[in-house]
């Protein structure tokens, strides 16, 4: 019953295997290979246009790399308060732009808020130089809270920065699950919508490692080449992420993956609701589960097996807490069993 | 009979299949998992010492956090004048540091002259804030150009580190091929020789994609996790690198793949000193081989199925070349096969 | 009646003299001057102790190489949400820290509230790289809209950065028009409170351009020197700003512009209490007056030709304005004349 | 007799008498006052074109911007081994570039050899992101040694840029010196002849802090408003420099000084090459005289009460030195009286 982290899980035995399959044979280095070449196509088939792909090792590289590639001096980044890029990458997002601020902006159960974003941007008028200016907004999709932004949300946001002329950054650490839970399509769920560039994650839905940024529109890479290269991101093996993408998209097992993932949280989700003395914090749309339970409820829960950690309440919806009450986030992946839902759930009857 | 590069090859069998076998089950992310824990313990075997270990994703990342670890405002890092850092990693090691610089040392056949080196620190005065600082120095070892430092040229070039108040970096992405071919150990080729900090290379002899960071004296790591993380260089399935050391180490296998390697070079050169029309520049001492060949004699050896490039001549080596030669590199691996070699030595006969 | 800023007038007769008086006679370079270290012992006579000092060109350099000197990778600074540094300083902080984070915490009228800075610390527990560290808490004295921190508050929050481990940073842009209005010493309001590092302003009162950073502990200056240099900070005439320093402290010059500045801006603020349709946002302490007027008000005195400008308002003061009033800001000067503020009152009165 | 460096005297007496007329009154900062804008038209009188221009504190922080200005990720910069960013700015280049590389071109006397030039280049092939990418080329004029480019040859090396598509600076810490030696225009030293962007200085020529970046055409000033706030360049009351730089050019008294300071070098050249046991190294072209002397000589001179300091021997150069000679260098400025000039010469002939 690990429900820890998503990236607490190891790799999905086909792209396992994957890597035993690739292993052999010679291949031209630095991303250059055919294979290279032929998994960034699949990445123009996924997203139905030509798109270029970057491959990097972590999520936080696609991250800072995306600002980086949209950096001006005296630059703001406008993210949700509590999004990864400001609470978990250890400021390397200010450190590989070579000093951008990451601005939070408030909203409600992880999303950005439009008005407020609007606002925050509108504090650094064009061509004042003392209050820097508005260089991007990323949002994350699925949010770090296991909520998603519709396809609505997204094309609202797209629009307030290409009015502010930033472009539009998603963080797709949690793409897949996100995706299927909306039950559209990779164009839809970016560049129909406004998204001008993204961190594709594939390490928490059962890669080892497989992180690449997508520019949706390959005129505009700009400098990416050489801002992966100086940030040492420039694999020299790089058919070994390649290969691990192969094998994610082949028979659609990163859909598989995400849906099973999802599943499992829904199933959870369900087992808390109907839990005495434990609550959904909130609907979960993803693969991860926040349940508001008393500590002691929450350690019978722990000495039953399960693992999972509390959780920092987000800012808007501290005023939702009871007294007495801890967070908890459980969260889910393609490694999880029914079996262990199942368990669970009977723990939590207890 | 591919030579192009020793990154050319893929992964060693059974570096894969450890990726394989550790692919089940769930395990703290971020480096915290038993694996990390064992295999970090396995580094302080290796090296007869208790080591910090920090495991990064490619050699650049190494390398230029070795030097950032070492970092001081206006800082001047010396490297011999051909060095990777210097000629190969885009800008990272300077972008990295926040701004230091990279000092090419002059010496002969890839290593750096020690009175050289020595004469280059004495160009920056303590406290004479407008020449920069001395910050490290970084040898390379196997060189770029597959030539030796002996352990007392190491020794000798710590003691003028040493008396400069620097510490020495040990770029080792050939690590193992220079162990082996020195018949040492690697206590002795590093810190009992006076080196603080090296970039320990598994992706060029059999890994996917394993790097390490090693600080010998746990004492000094200074801010290291921070740097790591901040550098987007902490990966979240950590254990996927953990697991490539492992097999890497099990039975040796790091030593016989080098040796394997070397063992090919060696063959190598011998064919191409037994050749009409083609000579070695210099003696090889691990897995790589450069040779002077006319043109056509290198056009009719690819024609023949070699795959190797030309090589731009070492400043120290313009002098003895001779109008009409070219110089060429051939770089072994694990995965070059006795057959390959053969074939060539008879196509170098033709 | 110019109250846009302190920093629209230009230098008082004595400093402007003194740049004349110094202009004749060679002396040594890069801050070496007889002249540089005289000044120098005049800043450890009045805070009355030996001190390091390192002149720079503008406030934000002063701010940001007192970050600089503190920092460290992943680095969280600590200031007031509308400090300074975070709203007018156009990323220099980010920038020449190499990436640090300004993380504004929120505090009645310009001043960090010492519980809320304590949270905010405690959000970066030691070791924990993923949210980055604490390196610094700077608090601005006068603060941004002219409040002071009193002596118990410094050594409050001082407090506080002692036990996280961090040292604590004043912005003294206002540093006399403070010292003059709490009627204490320089001493008393700093290191002898616990701060360890000052930005010390002279430009906003009478100076040209001249501007010191203090490091109060001279065994701690660390690496100063040559961030200064790296920064582009060390000027070359440098005793063009030790001669300001040296007329800015000679008869307590600096003590009387202070005092003069303070006294028209209580006499601005007692025509701004006894106007018709205004009134003091809160109670000047320094050289800044608030006041809340509805629009035609302001109009109508600026007609009459008061210049000053409408101000944001405090996020912790939002909550007190009514509906139709504009909060406006207006700045006195050494330069401030008793008949503008006279003049003044009448148009307020009218 | 002191001939330590233009940067040891002080302000020409028109300068600093400026700096008292100007005191008065209000206006705006940050470099929008009329001023301000006054003098920046100068600078298009002088150029005849309009140019921006870009008031900053330092000739560092001038040219370390310009770089900053043509930056580009893994970027190269290339310029005379021996000049002032790469000896003498304590990495201030490579720091407020983020981490571009500074390299040093070979070349007599002080001037980059067009064909080294053009090799270097040739070394960072377009789209080889390993190699990092040419970005600017850099020239000094009037060269650290006192020689000059000549416009033919400053042409010749923009055409080397034009063809690479990189951008051309002129660091002109002493462009007056060269100018009144070339007996050419403004427009013929820069733009006419293919420079993009120019470090001006006054500082050296009776100025007490007053440097410019000129960027040629305005419409390519890019984010320079921006680069140069975030490096803390902004100068509140940016008038004092635009004072300085009014009085510099009224009645050309920036090139009376330039003349004086080059004839009181000429002079000084000529006592040299008269006097026993000492020669010029070199022909002075502006205002620095290098001079060969056995270190008896020099002693005698110093204790005559001459004030000057040995020279590291350029590197082209160092050949031409005979076993016992130091190279010394004597620096004339605005400040240098023929009457000192003429003391020397005796001073030489003892």
């Amino acid at each position: 019953m690990n429900f820890a982290s998503d990236n607490w899980a190891g790799a999905h035995p086909q792209i396992a295997e994957a890597l035993v399959t690739n292993a052999g044979g010679f291949a031209p280095a630095y991303g250059t290979s055919e294979l290279d070449k032929r998994v960034e196509k699949m990445f123009s088939d996924i997203f139905e246009r030509e798109v270029a792909v970057f491959f990097v090792g972590t999520g936080t590289a696609a991250n800072s790399l995306s600002l980086t590639w949209a950096s001006k001096p005296g630059g703001v980044a406008f993210c949700h308060s509590e999004a990864h890029a400001i609470d978990d990458e250890g400021g390397a997002p200010e450190y590989l732009t070579g000093g951008a601020r990451l601005k939070g902006v408030a909203g409600r159960l992880g999303r950005m808020d439009p008005n407020a974003l609007d606002a925050a941007i509108r504090e650094h008028p064009a061509q004042f130089v003392h209050a820097g200016q508005p260089m991007a907004a990323s949002i994350t999709q699925a949010t770090e809270i296991g909520t998603l932004y519709s396809l609505e949300q997204i094309e609202e946001i797209a629009g307030i920065c290409r009015e502010a002329g930033i472009p539009l950054h998603l963080d797709g650490a949690r793409f897949a699950n996100a995706l299927v839970s909306l039950d559209t399509t990779p164009a839809e769920m970016t560049w129909k919508r406004g998204v001008e560039i993204a961190s594709f994650g594939g390490t928490k839905n059962g890669c080892w490692c497989a992180e690449a940024i997508i520019v949706f529109d390959p005129a505009k890479i700009g400098q990416m080449h050489f801002l992966r290269k100086r940030a040492a991101q420039l694999f020299s093996k790089s058919r070994f992420i390649a290969a691990q993408f192969e094998a994610y998209f082949r028979d659609d097992l990163w859909l598989k993956n995400a849906r099973h993932a999802n599943a499992m949280a829904a199933e959870l989700a369900t087992a808390i609701s109907n839990a005495d003395g434990a609550r959904l914090a909130w609907q979960p749309q993803a693969n991860e589960v926040f349940a508001l339970m008393k500590d002691e409820k929450a350690q019978a829960l722990q000495a039953a097996g399960a693992q999972f950690y509390p959780w920092k309440p987000p800012l808007s919806f501290a005023g939702e807490m009871t007294a007495g009450d801890t967070l908890y986030r459980f969260v889910t992946s393609f490694a999880t069993e029914a079996a262990d839902i199942q368990k669970c759930a009977e723990a939590l009857k207890a």
